[in-house]
């Protein structure tokens, strides 16, 4: 990685915990390069605006998790089923160690999708990427047998992400486990393990 | 209703359709106040804050929606499970014919259970009714022999509750009605109706 690129990745890292808590909105590129300890004019090195350093954040965002889960959904000495529970699950210590925040992607997408449409797409494509690796699991479930339920997988694995994005909004509320608990109990149940 | 309330639910009224699009930090008093076409003073009239202000919207929306829902949840003749999907789908109309904004209380939750607890705290009693709701069709369903499932019904309603509330979520990205459908196809399965 060239030097340019890890200032650039600093800035993002930086900036990325400080949306993640205050919003979009709540953020101001003063804030970012505050926290990134950084003078203002070089965030503009690397980003055209607010919106393009947050269209990066959410791609950042979105890769970083694909790669820690990589291994564990493509294992297939694990059953399908068995994945996708883990899949799921390995995001839950992230989120237990900072209950605040909650998915960062899922608040840029409640907060802005109205207001920013190059924000709202590229929202919908990191979540259609995720969703995609909920189908493919669960379609292989569906191959060895494991998976009997009769609704089509791409609808279950539409219906799968978006009830775990909205355990992870509730648990904002909430400050405890309860959300995320309640999907992992009804995930098992659902799946027929 | 006095003039003075009719008042304030009309600057209710105007400052949440502009604050479920723009979201809080994206909203301010003056925008409230043009919405309405009141001069600013008077906002302060009838709310001490922009927090506030909120506090009072999130508990109107939940409220209308109460009132909305109230008859055709309590409605004995029709099996519960019939009225629990009657209940979510009860929700879409509004949802279609506005797939900006997405859920109201959902937005709140999204954007500032993190920077204002007071705002967190009403956003928690607001879903917690609404699944107390949810829990109440599910004990109804349990009791008549509809609803099989093993899973408490306290984490199922849950579970669905904020499987709901990430489809609303979904929508705000995708712009088009499949999580929805998909929501209330997945419903439909888990209640082995």
């Amino acid at each position: 990685m060239s030097k340019r690129e890890l200032k650039k990745e600093y800035l993002l890292e930086a900036g990325i915990k400080v949306m993640a808590t205050r919003g979009y909105n709540g953020t101001s590129i003063q804030d970012i390069v505050d926290a990134a300890n950084v003078p203002k004019g070089s965030f503009y090195t690397y980003f055209k605006s607010k919106e393009d350093f947050a269209i990066e954040a959410i791609e950042m965002v979105a890769e970083e998790r694909a790669l820690a889960s990589k291994r564990l959904v493509s294992d297939r000495s694990v059953p399908p089923l068995a994945r996708l529970k883990a899949f799921f699950e390995s995001n839950v210590p992230g989120c237990e160690s900072n209950l605040n925040g909650g998915c960062f992607i899922g608040n840029m997408c409640q907060e802005m999708s109205d207001s920013s449409e190059a924000i709202r797409i590229k929202v919908r494509q990191m979540m259609r990427n995720k969703t995609q690796i909920v189908e493919d699991l669960l379609e292989e479930a569906k191959l060895d047998g494991s998976l009997k339920k009769a609704v089509p997988t791409n609808i279950l694995a539409e219906f799968m992400f978006n009830a775990w994005e909205g355990a992870l909004m509730r648990m904002k509320a909430t400050k405890c486990r309860e959300p995320l608990d309640a999907f992992l109990t009804v995930l098992s149940s659902i799946n027929g393990d």
